[in-house]
């Protein structure tokens, strides 16, 4: 507990070693964790949170690489969050993107992190919202969580961000694979990356078409499909203008604040679950099915009893 | 409550009528059906339930009538819950069926009752259990619940009974996809119905073949494959004489006592799960989840006020 507790406050005066020793208390769901939590949460909610999430191959993580530096040319700290739910190894594969982000390693305004599933994807959806929450108190304004993937796992972290950006490629990681996914449903901005290859016009095509099955509401955000080639910049300029757009509509709308209520509403209802599954699996339950089997407790009781731990 | 109360004197009293109401406040989920069972609770513990399970058209209900015959020859009282998974509509699927049934209709030791899930199949899972009390309760010493189909939910409600029946037919439900459904785990008699047709030895054969790729530890069960003819009664007596010598079997083996705290452990942590969805969905989430999002509250305490209801 002392450890944990003096590198928060390390932590919050920007000593990165510390910060980093926290997130990985936060990723091994240490008991201590929640008093950390509970102790920096006063500090928190003044983050931009960014979700990107493309297939392999898509080019990601030199979008990010180069999203980062186009947002720090405007000042903000910046706090990059690497999840592959796919891989059980913390930092592991993602190193060899994470070298893709040299050009920022001597920035101490950038703090770069990889999590991984360890295995146990629920652990990694749970741990995401407490590593925002940590990385947002120790000071950075803007917090990029870059998933791999298109699947439901990665759908459910992207979701995690105020805005939710959607990474697609010629050849790769087509627009039908990402509708398949329901990530249509929750992108904000669409990045057609790789511009300058052939096929590239073709997967704006295919993407308008699917997007214009969709209706917008009056007043509501209709995600623009932006074309990047991130390895020149091209096209990030605008990336960032259409964020910030993004990011005004969300508060002007209300949006903002009712993304972040559903948010916790999901995350505490999540915990919640995983709590009773922790009280089910802990053992107690097995004497009270004895007592409901013999007929000396009612299994209602019984439900009960495991509810109130 | 008052009512309910009285209908349960009666119904212990042999009143069917009055047990066919107790039945359709446990269908309906009636919150007078908590007290209701516990009232009861000291009386249950005494009936021995088998679950039959198949696809339809392999003669379910007709063996179930001949079965329902052949144990009363006995002595036992019985009562068949007859629940289909798949019809909105208590009886009326089952109607037709239940007409084959006629022959026991003036029998007053005899008890059928249909249940459907009413589009609710969580419902039905934790209503039977309850039925099975009432009925438990109200003196039948033997209960056959039938389920029509054998997917998922079907082994499900199979599996709250002591001795579970798998019964096939040439042409219908054949052995491949009640080894899909995972039947073959869960059936400690198979029963091939329709023997006079030609194909029936095939049916037999085949699950002979897939059976014997399972193993049976020294002293545990040997699911025995029993061919009927349940329009001529063939078969019949076999069929009771190795359902008795199971009954034996798991009273001796100590698998019983096993089982039946299984299903308690299954049945009470089901209920607390529903419970907490219940919690979730009622409200009150709404209002932790303002103040998780504003920073006042951290998650790990509103998952517990949560819990806590």
């Amino acid at each position: 507990m002392a450890k944990t507790q003096s590198d928060l406050d390390r932590a919050l005066n920007g000593d990165t070693r510390a910060l980093a020793r926290l997130l990985s208390a936060v990723e091994d769901e240490s008991p201590r964790v929640r008093e950390v939590i509970k102790d920096l949460l006063p500090r928190t909610g003044h983050a931009r949170i960014i979700g990107l999430t493309g297939a392999p191959g898509v080019g990601k993580s030199t979008l990010t690489a180069a999203l980062v530096g186009a947002f720090r040319a405007a000042g903000p700290r910046v706090a990059v969050l690497a999840v592959d739910p796919t891989s059980p190894f913390t930092g592991g594969a993602l190193l060899g993107d994470r070298i893709r982000m040299q050009e920022h390693a001597t920035d101490e305004a950038v703090f770069i992190r990889s999590m991984a599933s360890r295995g146990h994807l629920g652990g990694l959806a749970a741990a995401t919202p407490q590593a925002i929450r940590v990385l947002d108190a120790a000071g950075f304004e803007l917090i990029i969580i870059e998933t791999v993937g298109v699947g439901q796992a990665e759908v459910a972290i992207a979701s995690l961000a105020d805005s939710v950006v959607v990474l697609l490629a010629p050849g790769m990681g087509d627009a039908v694979q990402a509708a398949k996914a329901g990530i249509l449903e929750v992108a904000d901005l669409f990045i057609v990356n790789k511009a300058d290859k052939p096929d590239a016009q073709q997967v704006v095509r295919d993407l308008r078409g699917m997007l214009a099955l969709g209706t917008t509401e009056p007043g509501g955000w209709k995600p623009p499909i932006i074309t990047t080639t991130a390895t020149t910049g091209e096209g990030l300029p605008e990336v960032v203008t259409r964020l910030d757009a993004h990011w005004d509509w969300l508060a002007e709308s209300g949006e903002l604040k009712r993304r972040r209520h559903a948010r916790a509403r999901e995350e505490i209802t999540a915990l919640a679950f995983a709590a009773l599954r922790n009280r089910v699996t802990r053992g107690g339950v097995d004497e009270l099915a004895a007592r409901v089997a013999d007929g000396t407790l009612d299994p209602f009781q019984a439900a009960e009893d495991i509810l109130d731990g």
